[in-house]
């Protein structure tokens, strides 16, 4: 496994490898590094569908607003190669801040409508930083295929919509959520949670479990799948409700508030954020029209 | 000579040329169409440099504004296509609106500061047409080389800037613009001017040979330069001035009204818009620190 921090090296290697091997498939797992089960998954995949698969690791300031944790954001690079080289990578990409924006970009990606909501409107500039980051590492890698969790599902559906409309060439491949045994998503900023938090997490994936099955009742409306979500949560008393949403997915528009979701014709999407002190997780879960789950 | 309309056929001549010759240089020529001898002197550049050179013709909506020229903006594919062979393109890709935007894009490359004046000011928008559309070209034929012409001088600075920021894998190669006898810059929109307005429209050119003489006075601050270029311009009864403007190069930044030009230690340009009737025009000229003509 090769790892390295410049984008000339990334350029030259992504160049020579494409010349040997012009048939073989290039693929690319964009991530901010303190790697988890969930990454690792990616990275297997890629590994399965790739003859040559690159990881990124890169913490985007870009993507961070100024009140959030882009300083502590965990970071471990020696633990993050390892897992690399045991999930199949062939190159690992670690620039630094100043590698990538040698001087302050003025040059940016933005998607409008799917970034309104959600951690578009909680999280403001969050999807111009990962648009811009995104379409930088798509270009000094070219791949084939990308690889992204769905725990960021609005994240899959920004990126498809900026591939889509600007005509990268590109497959997006959405791949499922990794849990921990007890059901809460995997993700780097769990390490921040306090005991008792970690332990009062879970009602993320519950209040999900139990919306797949409430969306089913005749007649149930946006506005109560979304109080009975809430109130699940409300059961954990360190969680403080960031958004608890129901929309059309991957539009991410708000259904009418009248409609009967057991009879919602699109795809739905349940999306959570909640604030376990300063930690902030994310969920979700897709539900087809008969609220059963569906595969990506 | 290949000509094509869609998206799908540009992608499958684009794999099967670089399949065939790996080795060659791909070159593109982005062009509105309604070719002149300006865009000839783009292509023909191209074939000298590359092996297989792209012209793309496409009048693109998203960089008009809504009481601009788009609708009746001059099209001949005919006579296009005469040119583009005679200057040895290989391949014309020629998409309508409906190929280029299935639906409407939610997603925008705008490029900030650098278009903050001139047309960025003139035109609201208009670069981030410009930018997006550009976008899409290259992520559709990835060309080694981009070639644009510099009587659209801050578009250059603007897709530098974009290709730069966003790690685009394409050199973009500023050419030399192109004009009639008596000085007038050659474009498409030339052929809207009355006979009156065509003879009258060489103030343009004059006054930017005067401000390059002017420019090397001892003494001579921004003010007194756009003056003497508004006095000549003047002259000509039908012209309205739009901007005419002397800026850093290619940063379009502002130098201090009070600096010496003669002494200015960066590139200058001076840079024109000015309409005749309905008709706007635009020309430059870049300028180094000791007034002569920088050539591109």
């Amino acid at each position: 496994m090769i790892a390295i921090t410049t984008i000339q090296e990334l350029l030259h290697h992504m160049r020579t490898r494409r010349r040997e091997y012009p048939d073989d498939r290039i693929g690319l797992v964009p991530t901010m590094g303190y790697l988890h089960e969930g990454h690792a998954s990616l990275m297997r995949r890629s590994k399965a569908e790739c003859g040559f698969s690159v990881l990124s690791i890169f913490v985007n300031p870009l993507q961070f607003g100024p009140n959030e944790d882009f300083d502590r954001y965990p970071r471990d690079a020696e633990r993050d190669l390892a897992l690399a080289e045991r999930n199949g990578i062939d190159l690992v990409f670690m620039p630094s801040v100043q590698e990538m924006y040698p001087s302050k970009p003025l040059t940016s990606v933005i998607i409008s409508q799917v970034t309104d909501r959600l951690c578009g409107a909680s999280r403001p500039g969050h999807f111009d930083g990962v648009g811009t980051v995104v379409s930088k590492l798509f270009h000094l890698t070219q791949p084939d295929r990308a690889y992204f969790g769905m725990k960021d599902a609005q994240q899959v559906a920004v990126i498809q919509r900026m591939v889509d409309d600007l005509n990268i060439q590109v497959e997006i491949v959405p791949c499922e959520t990794v849990r921990e045994s007890d059901g809460l998503a995997m993700s780097s900023r769990n390490v921040y949670l306090s005991p008792d938090a970690r332990a009062q997490a879970v009602v993320l994936s519950q209040a999900l479990t139990e919306a797949e099955q409430a969306v089913k009742e005749a007649g149930m409306t946006v506005k109560e799948l979304e109080a009975r979500i809430r109130e699940t949560i409300a059961k954990a008393p360190l969680a403080d409700i960031d958004y608890a949403e129901v929309l059309d997915y991957p539009d991410l528009t708000v259904p009418s508030a009248e409609v009967d979701l057991s009879q919602y014709p699109n795809k739905l999407i349940v999306a959570l954020a909640v604030k376990f002190g300063s930690t902030r997780l994310i969920d979700n879960r897709l539900l087809d029209s008969h609220g059963g789950e569906r595969h990506v």
